[in-house]
């Protein structure tokens, strides 16, 4: 049966995922992996090991896909667009995916179709992040390199220009934004074909601890229906609006007085989205490959009252497995994913997603399993 | 992390399958396969391209696993007993899996344990056949090989001592079973792992067509409760009895006077079991690998009412994917497995699972997926 090939640039555990989704819809997968020991290197069977900031590398790779897609934002976009020119097929598009790669860029954008984000502009120097201070309610200020952050890195909240250099050291623009007083962070979650097919995920909130995603809950709970309807139709006009193709999701801060602010997009499967593979009768895995391929998308209807997933961080045990048998033990409807990592401190190497009608034994639930993981819970 | 190695023997859709479970496992997954064109080849990383005939073949496969399991039942029991004095663990063993095996030894080991059955026994010729027809209500009578049967392959139905000549040319003993006047066939799905813990699945309906399995009621419609528990514990005691390792299926027929017989025995994951992909809280393939390597296992119940499997078998047309993009556009809860198989009349290259309230709905959905892939309607 000739089921089309789809490339998947990025060995990490979003690629992992993505394969073990399209096993079952038949996708023929193909990896570019920085090592043979990545992730998703270890699970998929046709992997070649390559520098994505290689474009011969790319062209490569390319040959034999139907389309290429991406577990992260890192691709050069100059090559995305010498590929592109060259008739390669990447879903989501150089033009869509630089406004995820360049925060200055997607800010810009953003503005553009008058989406509502924190104040911000690019700042030259610590003197410059002053003026940006003085022209809103002062400091704290967000300083953010507009490429190569993530999970936190990149990213400074400053209180004062002499504590602004840092960010300027690593010759990347810095973009400065204002430091929203926000009530929590929510996410939206869409994904949209290339022929503008689109489906909305319920609206999740996102619990970060230190700069990194911890809890999410599905659906953010006590949050009203108009502002839920707000929130994926912000998410809908941006993927539109952007030429997004695959999954996208939108980060957003919800402020005490009910606006939304975006924080963050994200062009590929998300972490706040890996409560779909238990959650949803669709999961953002299967459904990015279903755009990609421009294939019908699947439900995205959540199939329990809540879902909830907890991060697994490494803590200080190198080997997990006997913390790993014993929440399965307590816990035998735990949804457990390993992303074949080697554990060290703070790094993601799973995920626990746990669903109920009783949202507090959810979480619960979800939060013991990952303490116990990472080992800073013992019982 | 140090997660233990599982390597499959055989290179079928069950072996895919469970690679796909396997992934958010972190099992590490070895496959021994005929070729890399196999099913599960094409979706594995690490593949050993062999014949599970050679002993020497199965010995440098199990070199690097922590365990080994299967995918179908046809490993002759001689070399898995060498593996076995040689130290490699083996789950279900040898001891446990001739009884799968071989349906003389399965059918002596059942009435030993006072499991009831058809009436049966070896037959040595077409006279003999006629014997054991007279023995009881006459022919009709089932004929089987012993060994090397699978849907349907290796079974016949004769009516007479003349028709009764043709599953003796191969050589193999034959098992003659009365042709039991059922009202239709269960299926009691059970995990149990190495040290005795078991779980049961809901008893199935499994309509057949043609000697195959066509489709999988979960649970079994209008089924007594005594019955219900009276199956599961049927299985969990042939499980127990037989040590078995794994997944156990075990085909019942339901008779009219609310009796129910042992048809087959399967210690792997079945094809009446698929439905647990998506409709029950862990599968099958994940409690087949939390079982062979003595981890606690999954919770087996239900997530939706009904859930509706379909086996998708190939049509005229070697090409599904139009029909495919079809489904997937006519119904986005539709939850299609493929198997990565090239299309031949009557092989199952797939199948489709779907869930929810109405049992009539269910079933429509998933018998109109199966029959528009399969080509018999085109609307």
């Amino acid at each position: 049966m000739t089921f089309p090939v789809v490339g998947m640039v990025g060995g990490g555990q979003l690629a992992r995922m993505t394969h073990e989704a399209g096993i079952p819809l038949g996708v023929r997968f193909k990896l570019l992996s920085d090592t043979a020991q990545d992730s998703a290197a270890q699970v998929v069977q046709d992997v070649m090991i390559g520098d994505y900031r290689d474009l011969e590398t790319l062209r490569e790779f390319a040959k034999g896909c139907d389309v290429i897609t991406f577990d992260h934002e890192h691709v050069p976009t100059e090559h995305l667009r010498a590929l592109e020119a060259e008739g390669v097929v990447i879903r989501p598009g150089a033009d869509a995916l630089v406004r995820a790669q360049d925060k200055g860029v997607m800010r810009a954008t953003l503005d553009g179709i008058a989406v509502p984000c924190p104040r911000h502009r690019i700042v030259s120097d610590p003197a410059d992040v002053a003026a940006f201070a003085a022209e809103g309610s002062g400091f704290p200020v967000v300083l953010k390199t507009v490429r190569g952050g993530y999970d936190g890195k990149g990213v400074w909240i400053v209180r004062s220009a002499e504590e602004a250099s840092e960010p300027f050291k690593a010759g990347v623009p810095v973009l400065a934004e204002e430091k929203v007083d926000f009530v929590r962070e929510l996410a939206a979650n869409v994904v949209r074909s290339p022929h503008g097919q689109a489906v909305a995920y319920p609206v999740v909130e996102s619990i970060q601890v230190d700069g990194v995603c911890d809890t999410v809950i599905a659906p953010a709970p006590n949050l009203p229906a108009e502002l839920s309807a707000r929130a994926q139709q912000l998410a809908l006009t941006i993927a539109r609006e952007l030429d997004v193709v695959g999954h996208l999701a939108v980060e957003l801060f919800e402020t005490g007085d009910g606006r939304i602010l975006v924080n963050e997009l994200a062009m590929r499967p998300h972490n706040s989205g890996h409560w779909t593979q238990d959650g949803a009768v669709t999961s953002q895995f299967a459904n990015h490959l279903r755009a990609v391929l421009d294939l019908p998308l699947g439900d995205p209807r959540p199939r329990a009252r809540w879902t909830v997933m907890t991060n697994v961080l490494g803590g200080d045990y190198p080997d997990m497995y006997f913390a790993y048998l014993h929440c399965m033990a307590r816990d035998p409807g735990l949804k457990i994913h390993m992303y074949g990592k080697d554990v060290k401190p703070g790094r993601k190497v799973g995920h626990v997603n746990t669903y109920g009608d009783d949202l507090a034994d959810v979480i619960e639930r979800a939060r013991h399993a990952a303490d116990y993981l990472r080992g800073t819970i013992t019982e």
